[in-house]
């Protein structure tokens, strides 16, 4: 039974980026850095556990939705549909490119002479979270692969005479610990957004993260029940934002902002301004805004920016200081 | 015929960390840093053959309890049970992943052009100890794997096209010398416990160890005997622990202490606190104690922190002297 | 649906060379240096999509024009024609080189005994584009493999037994950032011609592009309608270079130009001036101009000579900009 | 035809080892440290062809013992049993693990898809010898592996499915140059006993070792008569050895002799004095004395702790050396 | 179609290399030292194409001539001849050893159970040339065999319990750029000859290299009809020399001029002077003189010996300035 | 058509060690050191052609020699004998440990299900020549066992459930250039013999060389012929070698000269004076002396030794340089 997701203690940037992405999923996966023994799982868990369940072609093995059901490597559009969990599928190390993109399967080659696709764990991930635990132990050109896939929303494999193309859209949550070796820039770029997750050092706040778990570790039913209202209105929360995301207006001059922002903090590229203008556009919709301006951008832009940044050799301020001197000294 | 639990001389602090996590197996795994030749694996091996017998369901190949028999991925809960020691798997050098989580088998697969999954080392661990000498040669991702499986309690094999997920609850035991090479500190913060063996200084105790020797390979039986008593005795001990340990209290007082401790040292992340507060209600249970004190908090402290402090450029003290002056300064 | 070519903010050398190696293709590869996030694969895609679509035989593996159907391995010359979009095809990171040149067919060969070939994404990309992003992770002998059919424009594998031949006509796009480790001379010299992307520093040309990808995400069908009338306008000038080509002059000065520019900058070998000839000839047929003069060299010199230089170890300054002296130089 | 063993010139320590691993062979293996060209193997190999044949069950794979055939995985038990020579297996260079442990039978899984064991070179090495020339050389899980079995006497396999488990009980003796790169300590700690072997520096005994080598060339049958009577002594004396083995004293003087002598030369862990503690008593054996006293430690003492010394950066001192010194500070 | 041999600007060693092997193939084969894009390639395939169709057993798979056909493994010897091509042999990157060598018949294997051997790249270019382009990248043990088959005229193949032999005569012509590392002197020393291509400085020859390619390009029939005369008249001068080579006389004074200089310039070994011998005389030949004097010695020493000297740490003159300065100093 | 062994000019090292282990094969292998190019292989190959042809069992697949039919794997006493070739084996660069040792033959194993033997060249080398040129590029593991072969004379097999056991008796030439890498000490005193061989200096001798060649290519049969006379007088030399080698006298005086020599040079082990003692009597018997004397053991020291001296760090001087000094200091 997962942690609700309201009752984390702190972590608020985690759980702002988390709920970005739930509301408009095409801002890409979400990077988190930090120290071990922090949660970073159990947040990413909680949010998915906490989505209502999404409609599907019942048994499907693509997680296909309804309106998408005719482009089914199953053909699957005359099935049934039923409710079903927004799955979380947690990559497990050592998964090979096999299991996770899909494979030719072996027991139907050798048994029945057919060439037949089994689908893999990005089949299972569609319409909710791929979670990877310190990511950047993975062979680099897997994280290529799935930052692919991520970005097209389709899983196209070209193996072993097989060509097989199916939707794969999921948020890809990624936690790494930056002291145990880096993802490669370009990498990094790829993800929407990023987030820094630390030890809470404050003693108050430590103390009522060890009675939380105590208790839920008592009587997990209990601690889930005390909780059910908060998660309820966050439930509300990022419906309402999802429905208002196309109405969100766009002025100018938060472009302008945008792009005068990146330019102040020497991001390399366009994917800079482009997430800042899709992230604010969500957080401002998750607001309950009518139009996305300055505060909003200013809200997502640590986490739209900081793993962009090149490294400036005369400026040994982290990047997330550097992203807020910018801040300042461009918005007061 | 393996040693008797009591017969072992010296050795406290790794005979109170295998008497802890009997009580409350859910604190992880205990991790042995020593010098070769002092009987690390002679401890856990007499912890296990001195544990009575458990029901399982007879003849099932994931030793499952009869409560969970309904989970079983072979569906034993129609067949009868049986009482079978409690498993002590020895780890292989050399074996491989395959063999560890279970894999296709390759006799059925070929014979029969069946799917079947042959159960690995961690079924047959389940409900038992798991131990692994010199756990710093083993790959980092085969030890990734071991913890999430002890944390998670549940082998869930994805390969091959294989789907399979049964109960795995087992002590992790892992031994090594630090001075091989270590493990990274991320697989180390996620043992339970550690404890430091060293070789005996004192001339009498080396020498009352050769004697028992001398008698246990003389006459192994009527060793055994000699010893059975005060083995008995422990067994009631740790009854008695695991039947206490929903009541022990837990003192707000004590979980000030655990943070004020953890902030002190420097431990990353939360799982140090975590585990002081498990660790301390599970010591109090073995002690007889209705509720967790600072004193048994103290008694813990050194093998639920040792393993996750940060190394200090600026204070070479080693870690256990760093958790020893920090408890002084803390607690007087 | 792919971004129109035409609604590509800046980016005008790219667009020239592309637009140079749609009207020759024989003048061999693209090679786009450039820095992450700045539209490099959106550009190729767009002129791919942007071309009218090709006859070829309807349902030949091997994409063949009617006009080579007789040296089809398939014997595909019976068949209907039909038109089909001219392929983009976009090399997947991990491809191997059994996917990239065709293998032996493993269902046949297992299942009838039978020796067939199946034809790779070097078949699926004839005729068309091939995209390869991150080029310099690819490995050597790959890219060797790759830039030999691209020259001979046939693909010949000699493997397992068997040995095909097959038409593979394409154009061959790769990017790769100079940062991220380099191609060897041997392989960048093979490319036809190579452009440099750069981050635009103006900022009302980022704030337009942001405007165009919202438009175009809000509405990807009106965006296009948008800017159809501009696309047709360009691939009416292709369509008129391509007939234009073979008619247009070639006169000694310009050759004296080509060779004097190449050994002002040192290029070694001959393929610098080959280059610069077939280069100025596509571009004056672009223009529409009757024949390859000064001009023309000068406009297209960067991108057929930039990858071609030496390092010079007296003279820090970039490959663009010593050609860029050398052309003053000479030609004033 | 053997070397006999008492026409070996000089390599006194080395024999002295065989002889105490003849009588217990649960003192571990013995690990020969020296000079290429020495005889090492000659040794080695002399010793088991002198000693009587023993009692097996008759063609059985793992060379049961009568008294153990009810546990052998052949059922061997209602066999015949008869008289074979002692094995001496010498470990060929390049053997795989499935050479040395056993492994499928493939003969039997391809034909009859049955998945059957076939016993490795340990199996055959059952009670006798096993000789691993340059163990240094080989991969150390594979030394380790060899280690575990000769110290539980058991061998069992687990892969492919396979699980079997047969007795494995010889005596390992492994040469080494230390030049060519080192055990590590771990392993080398392992051993029971080791010995130097040199070239001999006295000319008188290099011409007799030429002559004797000379002899045995020229007719190897005459030599061995020469030789008989000489054997046959030795082999008494080691069968005298055994059966007085479980009566032989180990006074308490004895022992602290021996822990004293460990905590003076700082060997690491118990195994030191716990291996001093056997070798006296077996050696007391051999020469025929009713208990061990310190006059048989000392004989024995720097073959059980040579090779369990930590190196000592403020004492150049070789091994050897420091435990003689140590022996004469202590006992005088 | 092939460039016209004769209208290959320039490029005078490498022309005279391939003719003297065209007139002598026992010399053994040519490697070509020298910038990229300078038409090495180019030059060999030219040659190859120039020669006249030789007489084959009609479809042997090992290019049989009729006086060899009774050796070939297929017993080709009943079958009709018929005039082919004179091989020419691309070596493609990335070649397996199975693919040069030939390998065991996989299909006929599978299929029928039958070991047949596959004839390989080696059967193919019998009788004709073997172009490896970059053969610096090859491993060292392909370029071995290699070497291996063209010095002894047969391809043996002993793999997978097959045993074929069978002819092998070609001419090996090696390309490499010595900046990219290269090949250990043994391999360079089992060349005959080698010659060092340099991109041409001369502009007006730059300008008719571009020329001639222009013209090649446009109308390649027309082309090659302009320069089919000059072209014949080198068939007939191979022709007339290949007939004369029997003849040709080798006076004392010449071979006394071969090892002298072989001395001067302190070439390892024997192959030095040997290789002077023979390319002396092919020379004569192809020059139609009566017996090999120093002229033609002084004609061919530097690209018979250029190879094979050794780095003198104290002449920093390159090899072939190495060799003019020998020939001056002796000769005059 | 071989090369005249007696038509070999210079070499008289090499030569002398060749026909030493042609009287007596039992010395070991000659490990040939030198320059590329100087006609190694030519010696080994003209001493085998030049040998009588051996009596066999006609057809065997392991070369039986009669007297040794009855142990054959393939049972062939019951066979006709024949006379065959002595024979020269050369071991292709790149054959595998499979090609080399034997192994299962796959054939029978798939098509039949049989486990056969498929005997591999060293059975094909039994009673002749293996000839490894550049042995040290030759994976160490492979040369030992090739020497262990060498050694004991058999060849014994323990791989895939195959255990195959046959003589292998045959003279090891290994050939190597030090300069390329060198095998390790350990490998090298395995060998019985080393010789070195250089360019010849002296210009007279290298016209000589050239001469030869040139008339054994123009006409081989003629050449042969000239030379015949010369080989029968060797073949003579060696016959009555062999059969008076077991009568040759080995005076204490010739060990007492060995033993005092290997000390002086300071040989480690006892190979070299066990191989000055057996050099000398064969050397002694190719001479047609009683006894071996001080002469016959000063002819063949450098030759015994030059190989299995440790590098003096204060002693420049090469080895042979040493073994000549020492052999002045101690007999004058």
């Amino acid at each position: 039974m997962a942690f609700p997701f309201s009752a984390i203690v702190g972590q608020d940037e985690m759980k702002r980026a988390l709920l970005i992405s739930a509301v408009d999923p095409r801002i890409g996966g979400v990077m988190v850095f930090g120290d071990r023994g922090t949660g970073k799982s159990t947040a990413a868990r909680a949010l998915s556990a906490l989505l209502p369940p999404m409609l599907a072609i019942a048994g499907c093995r693509y997680n296909c939705a309804p309106e998408e059901a005719d482009r089914c490597p199953d053909q699957c559009g005359s099935r049934k549909t039923a409710k079903v969990p927004v799955p979380f599928v947690d990559l497990p190390l050592g998964a090979t490119e096999d299991r996770v993109l899909g494979a030719l399967d072996l027991e139907r080659a050798l048994g029945r002479g057919e060439k037949a696709f089994e689908p893999g764990l990005l089949a299972r991930a569609h319409r909710g979270y791929l979670y990877i635990d310190e990511i950047n132990l993975l062979e680099d050109h897997l994280v290529d692969l799935l930052l692919d896939v991520a970005a097209s929303g389709e899983n196209l494999v070209e193996r072993e005479g097989l060509s097989v193309r199916h939707p794969a859209r999921f948020v890809l949550i990624g936690s790494g610990n930056p002291e145990e070796g880096e993802l490669r820039p370009q990498l990094l770029d790829r993800f929407g957004l990023s987030v820094e997750v630390k030890t809470p050092q404050d003693i108050e706040q430590r103390i009522e993260i060890m009675r939380r778990c105590d208790a839920q570790e008592r009587d997990a039913a209990a601690f889930a029940a005390d909780w059910a209202d908060a998660d309820a209105k966050i439930v509300k929360r990022i419906a309402r934002g999802k429905k208002a995301l196309p109405t969100v207006g766009m002025p100018d001059s938060t472009l302008q902002d945008a792009a005068s922002l990146c330019i102040a903090v020497g991001a390399d590229g366009l994917r800079g301004e482009l997430t800042l203008m899709r992230a604010a556009r969500a957080y401002a919709a998750l607001e309950g805004a009518k139009s996305a301006e300055r505060k909003h951008l200013r809200a997502i832009a640590p986490m739209a920016l900081r793993h962009r940044l090149r490294r400036d050799v005369l400026d040994e301020t982290g990047s997330t200081a550097r992203i807020d001197r910018a801040l300042t000294e461009l918005f007061g």
